[in-house]
């Protein structure tokens, strides 16, 4: 860590000019601004204890309406681990992390609630689709800043949803819950390395929307984070379809990527399990 | 704050058999699992490079592919935040507190990448609508616990999201962008109230998602949170349509609320602002 906050927001930005100035690199706030993702993990299990903790975090996150509609399915059945494990070959930190947790956003709870109620759920439609992502990503968050600050690493594993019949089977996940995100929880092996994001200026609107100097920072940006850390073509998306080069700054591959479709069958997955989407 | 973390997991449960117990509460755990909503604020102004630096934290979230797709708006100019708060006259924290921000799920950026590198976005589906909302709510949870780590409360307000238009019009959300939700923040005058969760039993799952205690459990999660603070008439929701009544516990008021269909035009908001929702 540097000495104040404004030299971990350099780090962060590949730039600084002067945020952060004058605060301590201490605290909870330097924790974020430092924060990264882990994928390699010390052999050290995550004491049981801590995890109920943690988990308790989660659930002390925002809800939308205090609707509560997120749930965390803890996986730790060897034979679960490993099958979802296979279902991504290039990520073998799935198997590996000492633990590994699934978010879910959870339409069923509320159903059930208002069933039990003796009145219809009128609002299976993308309003509530849209509130039950946002209260599962609020409370996941809020379990990685918690597991962070108690010294563990994490990494969101969102290509859970490129198998979303696979994990709705292995999971049991009744009509009307689905994954939002895996996380592989666990003690790091290493450093990691911080992300560098987009400047402020490409992010941080005042008072309305302004992306007029899109260009000339999203250029810069680019070649700062080259700089830093160039793509290795392993790593460049799209490579079949178009090529590999030395120079694939942060701005390409997201075309790259982009540029072929994802997950095309999502609203046709969800349609098939009890999301409306209307 | 009590004495142990189990004492913070008590009060955020209603009960607690033993998590948290001979953990010191102290810390980020400690504040995390005691945080609160707060709506009332200090006359006390927000020093603009604490916002620089909590907003930078804001960026150090976790990203889906590192695809970056959230924005904020800091709304400053008077008669922006007076606009904003007469669309929510119930809410009269909206205009008074001394922040306001949306955070804001942006398809846009990404697109206008595309056609940067002459590469068709062929992501605009409902996979992409997902992954902009969750990073914009990680980006806002994570703002969230670093303000709250430095002594601020926030508020944030999903109701913005019942005036669409009117917002994207005063923020000047281009097609690609939409609210997914303001943050009201401030130093916090009195002290709030820690919301009542869910037991555990019916949020976290081992393995495979299994809610057969549903019934029982919800029960004497109603009448412990009954107990705590019961809910007034005016906080019953669709009063006009089923009266109010002395028990009105969590799960009759999510019924409530949810027996009467919200933001219905939601899906068609955002098809005429630029998503396919495909």
């Amino acid at each position: 860590m540097g000495e104040t906050l404004a030299d971990l927001i350099a780090a962060r930005f590949g730039e600084n000019d002067g945020i952060g100035r004058d605060m301590p690199a201490e605290g909870a706030l330097a924790r974020i601004l430092a924060r990264r993702t882990h994928r390699e993990y010390a052999d050290r299990p995550v004491p049981e204890a801590l995890l109920e903790v943690l988990l308790a975090c989660a659930q002390s996150a925002s809800s939308k309406s205090d609707l509560q509609a997120a749930s965390v399915v803890v996986v730790k059945e060897p034979g679960l681990r490993r099958a979802i494990g296979e279902l991504l070959p290039r990520m073998p930190w799935v198997a590996r992390a000492p633990l590994f947790l699934v978010f879910l956003g959870d339409m069923r709870r509320n159903q059930r609630v208002c069933e039990r109620h003796d009145r219809p759920h009128a609002n299976n439609n993308l309003d509530t689709f849209f509130n039950v992502t946002v209260d599962a990503a609020l409370a996941m968050q809020t379990f990685i800043l918690a597991a962070e600050a108690v010294g563990l690493g994490c990494c969101p594993i969102s290509h859970i949803r490129d198998h979303m019949e696979r994990m709705t089977e292995l999971l049991a996940l009744p009509a009307g819950v689905f994954p939002i995100a895996g996380l592989c929880v666990g003690y790091p092996a290493g450093e990691g390395r911080v992300s560098m994001r987009l400047p402020p200026e490409l992010v941080v609107h005042t008072d309305r929307y302004d992306d007029n100097t899109f260009e000339a920072a999203l250029e810069a940006y680019d070649r700062r984070r080259h700089a830093a850390a160039p793509l290795p073509p392993d790593k460049q998306k799209g490579a079949r379809k178009y090529g590999t080069t030395d120079y694939c700054p942060w701005s390409d591959n997201v075309s790259r990527q982009l540029s072929l479709p994802e997950r095309p069958d999502f609203a046709a997955f969800l349609k098939r399990h009890g999301f409306d989407l209307a």
